[in-house]
């Protein structure tokens, strides 16, 4: 929560959803509907937590007063716990909390932002996804240089490209939907002793209430829901941070075959041939928080006994840090994506820059039964040789070379070392990373 | 994969299915299986494809020698792809790899290698949790001190302890079970541009052959499968640290409310009293090497374009750890609760060091409405404190006091001050871990 | 930054010196210092330096504008040096920023940072030392038990446990102040090239008026610095996790021979008995975030060519963050010391727990000679495992034991039994630590 | 210790100074002087002393054996001194592991492995930075487009860049020799109790031994030494990843800067022109390894009491997989900058890829005082965006541009956009770095 660097760092709309102000109402949203579960289980006068339920939903409370009084007990749900029995008062002033210990009120609250954040975090993903359905769609005959280490090698399509950022992002948010979010509601060590035979009725209606699962049994110690929530989310990070990447790299000035297109964004005024794709270099940024904060998390879950000495307050700065810079990451690809400029003409340029060599391959393979294996092989090596040595076209050296001349028509050869001639599956693929994606879509 | 390391942190079973000459098996089972999806396909002939399979089968391959050539290339698919086209020889030679890229192969062998390691993983974890099942109800009336941030609070039973552990164990078993484990195969660019019209046709019945999910597209720079599989084997070891922690914690000298029992195990021959939680011990020793492990696995998920320059290197080493490291914590976590000596008396006594002060609240509470809430607060407040400075038993003391003496009779006192009369739903939750474990296995 | 929880997570004044403010502060003192060095080298007109620095010094700044406004171009600098030339206005406005690229004044302003974040930090350091000291030399006669494996060892003195805190203090303050803090100037891609013949001479006055090093050249992608920086914190946290978990463990209920005792704190009113380790349990809290933060920043290491395209970008936050979690762990480190309680009685007490059994192996030695050495074990472990039983206190067993009754008498049991005669080098080790802790202070 | 994964992942002469094997030796060597320093302090028998030291120096021991043992008490050095007390036999058996404990054998030869793997580790970080120093200076006057968020910005010299990789080789190398590698030596508890008023005598002469630093205070649980060394191998890691990234970036097909040639390697068969650069994405591969390792050691550190239940021995594989990647990643560095290729034609011929337009600002600049701020800055954009629309070169575009070609000669608009007129001060930061370096080396 930074007003410098959040507009980088924490874009997007999730950031609001784990601020201190969503904190705090996730913290009285808990509080209400404790008050309102012990009325379910007729522990609480109705009245009483009618009136509790009324001061959390005003929320005048001081975030900074809270927040530095937590310094005393070690977490914030206690001082928030005083004030308000301070400012519910009377009679109602006595249910305030009831049953309940700090923990089932800090871990609900997280478990309720997480719900609260996951919205705009879907909407982000989805709508990248969106993105790369529509580049993988229009871009399925688009041909380009695929690159292994780097270097360039047999040709792809920009679409089968797109289709596999698709195909990456949709997993992603498989994963997060999948979460499993469960209220907590144990007492202070985890029985619910103070609620004597009720304590089911209340776990119930308290879960019920606040729209989360109802966990078999407290987990203030159990941390498998943290830790599979951070999994997925640095899963996704790790989506995009593989997106991101191959997007700054098609934009080198010297690949030139995506650029961000933006208004009053990345463009360099004393360089105007700069085009910064500042929008996949921060979804990078973003991205490359995810992997610490992941294993501070799972770290985190080594707790003993019945609350943690550490371990728990350790989750809630990189749990919101977490949301902060997925959301970030998933804000600025989607951004990315919708900025994206394809050059089609860059790309097959590009895959000329080697002169057809990589598909010279092509013409071994059909040159070898005619010509004999290790001759066609010989042959052709020269050739491509010489056509990256700049002597010519491969085309034309190939055609003009005996062996191969004789055995092969210049048609032909053009046809072997057209790009758009050998590109095996990938349409098939797209097709498929697409109606995956559909299906997707209609099965949520 | 140490001599001198890996019985303590390499333990249990899971460490062979990821040995070299497992990775060896794997990766010629992945050729096998491509040379026959291509007779399957009718692009090689069947002859040839089961000599190929026969070599595969025999496996006389001098690893030492491929992994020395790996340095060559980056990686020991390709000179193990070399040696087996040699040892094949004559006419099936050629179709060796037919149609395949080294990344294809090894990523292959490394889900055929996961699905292999799952095996004796979830039998550690199950075995873990049928013990901590057995615990939970052996020892569900067990009274011991609840214990947050390590000061004794509220009772709990072990069995509620336990239930705690069972319910972590079968989450993470859960999410390991839901892994995609699907075949990779795309050859150069990941199009399968050398199969022609064949591809789809081919990855089906290569995919089929491995007993791997076909995947929609190839995955070779899209990791979500791996993020996803090094963070479920994350929880799972973060799970287990809790676990380990608290037994070790259990069975401190001061506390000794459990103790590994073992023949030649962690007894001290020159200290009697002292037994070392040994397997516990290693347990959290090989718990503690995930969240490390998951995050390089994480950050090597930015993978651009259709192959990685070094992130895709990257994953070997520490997906290969972190399936020893979660074999060996799953292996010494059962092996810990195998040998765990519950001391049941010893749970009942340290309840006692506080002199009933624990449940010192009760009394307050039942006195409040007869004497005033503020009186009812301060006179057991002063009995507590008599108590802890070892004045009486808190009950006398409480009986004594003019204030509760005249309003509670010392059998009613006594009652209050029973951890076993204040268990709330202590019971109710280690029958919901068990139902719900019974639940899961029945669900297998 | 989070009114919510940084008075538990960040603690402490380093806070401040890496707000948000601090951070604005941070940066016009960069460009001021600019502005000035550009007059030294005889570049900018005296008066137009001058008038560049008054307005930095003002510090009218609206933070959020600017931050809202990095999202454009991806970092606060470049919107900052729009403001800061509007505000300077007339000629003046010329100069601003001269000769330099984003990228030198936020490096600048972190490295300005953190030597303003240091002097805090290493105050509580100092502080929590000091109190180490104190402790290893009040209490160099304090028995206690040794824990090894949490089991209790051969006895030690509290002032023994002490003297390693302070000397792993001490070496964490030793790093701290051997941090290379240098100065970043470099223009567009490092060369200096728009100060012409210059660049030295301003490059020399700027690192001058920072106060900051002078690079041999700019650092723009060698982030070594960053990665020593981050080291040196992620090692301090280290050192203060280890003894706020020793502080945790020692102040268990069942344990309890230290306890934290401070106004309003960690008292549990409900259950007077508790006293919650509350600063040890934060700073526990806060030095676990640091190895994710590490590795993040060792991570983002790998920066390219003249300035990364999102690793540069990816260090602003975990810095912070790392700053703000080491410097909240030594406050809350400092804290708890402050605190301490020391029970003598209760460490001797504790070591009776075993009845002696932890000394008996100098019995065992002591006898050997005389009575045969499986003779003499024999007869020590059977009494051990009796006084373990109950049967007796281990000096009565072994005084009435045949074997050993004939050959030790009752006092030289007692002596060979008395922790306090068997601290071997204890207390050279506690004036070593201690001499070693006065050298540095002196050294500073 | 992978036979099919080290050639490629641990590659280098440090794997063997980290090996099994080494360990073993390291362990062996330690007790040598153990019971050497025993004799120098008057304990042990000189001739029972040499006895031992013969017996450790033959070094016959069954690793296998040994390792398996290491289960039933958690470590491997407790069953290493069974065996080596019962092949030493006699009197002198009695004095073999005398006075210590296992974690000082432990750690005594992790230090001395430490202090062993540090001469071939520097050896091959000096070898890259020769490597660097050549190429700086060989190429102080190969210009270069300087590359800022995968952008061109302004020139450099390719010179420039390889004296910022010299610099940070140069810097990871200072840390590295800076470590504190200290001998261990404290008994059961570490206070040497079992060595009366010897201790600090024989903790001297074992240290001296070793040739280990004499600490203190024995380090059991603090682990600042650990850390710090794990530090600085991440730090190493991180400036290497940043090496071989710009490196495999500058080898992409699309830029041909560089290329690693070396016979048998990287070459592929099938496309001739396809070099990849092998070396460059092994060392990155390595180099990725570390942060999650040292985050493993830094988490690690959070060591109690006087041996750590668990924390202890998770340091062992990641301190030996941190050297084993290091090692590596080093090695593949100084192989990839031995076969490096530098293109110096083609650095020329990108630079020409934005027709000049990196050097449009100098144009501005120099017309502004002439023509005004704005219409200079109109003019030159405009001549710049019809450069790269491929309308002709920039320097004809701005002859024949009215407002230009009035101010500015044809030859001064040529000087203008030379890259080689605008270098700044690159050559003098080469020349810095290469002299920095030279005094680093006259130095050691």
């Amino acid at each position: 929560m930074s007003e410098l660097f959040d507009a980088v760092l924490a874009a997007g709309a999730v950031r609001d959803e784990v601020s201190d102000a969503a904190w705090l109402r996730a913290l009285l949203d808990v509080e209400a509907a404790l008050a309102g579960a012990g009325a379910d289980a007729g522990l609480v006068p109705r009245e009483h937590a009618d009136r509790i339920a009324e001061v959390c939903r005003e929320g005048y409370f001081d975030l900074a007063e809270i927040g530095a009084k937590a310094a005393g007990v070690g977490n914030p749900a206690a001082p928030l716990v005083r004030e308000l029995t301070a400012k519910v008062g009377g009679e109602a002033a006595r249910y305030v909390h009831f049953g309940a210990t700090s923990q089932d009120v800090m871990d609900s609250a997280a478990m309720l932002l997480a719900t609260r954040a996951m919205e705009p975090l879907l909407d982000d993903i989805e709508a990248a996804a969106e993105h790369a359905a529509r580049l993988a769609s229009e871009h399925a005959s688009t041909v380009q240089a695929g690159r292994t280490l780097l270097q360039q090698a047999l040709p792809v399509t920009f679409g089968f490209t797109a289709a596999g950022w698709l195909s990456g992002l949709d997993s992603a948010a498989e994963r997060l939907r999948a979460q499993r979010f469960a209220a907590q509601l144990g007492g202070a060590s985890g029985t619910l002793a103070s609620l004597g035979g009720h304590g089911l009725q209340v776990l119930a209606a308290f879960s019920r209430r606040l729209g989360l699962a109802e966990p078999a049994l407290p987990w203030h110690t159990e941390r498998s829901r943290i830790g599979e929530l951070a999994g997925a989310l640095g899963e996704l990070c790790g989506v995009i941070g593989g997106i991101s990447r191959t997007i700054t790299l098609l934009a080198q000035t010297e690949v030139g075959e995506v650029a961000e297109v933006a208004e009053g964004s990345g463009g360099s005024s004393t360089m105007p041939h700069k085009r910064n794709p500042v929008a996949a270099v921060a979804a990078q940024a973003a991205a490359q928080q995810a992997p610490g904060l992941v294993s501070t998390l799972l770290a985190a879950m080594t707790q003993e006994h019945q609350r943690a000495a550490g371990s728990w307050h350790a989750e809630w700065r990189p749990l919101t840090e977490l949301f902060r810079s997925a959301g970030s990451a998933a804000h600025w690809l989607r951004t990315s994506l919708e900025r994206l400029r394809v050059d089609a003409e860059r790309m097959r340029a590009n895959l000329d820059l080697t002169g057809g060599a990589v598909l010279s391959e092509r013409v071994t393979t059909e040159l070898a039964p005619r010509a004999g294996r290790l001759a066609a092989h010989d042959a052709v090596t020269a050739c491509t040789k010489r056509a990256l040595a700049g002597e010519g076209t491969l085309a034309d050296l190939l055609a003009r070379d005996p062996l191969v001349g004789k055995n092969l028509s210049r048609q032909r050869i053009g046809q072997l070392l057209d790009p758009a001639d050998y590109l095996g599956s990938a349409r098939i693929f797209v097709d498929r990373a697409l109606a995956a994606h559909d299906k997707r879509k209609g099965g949520q």
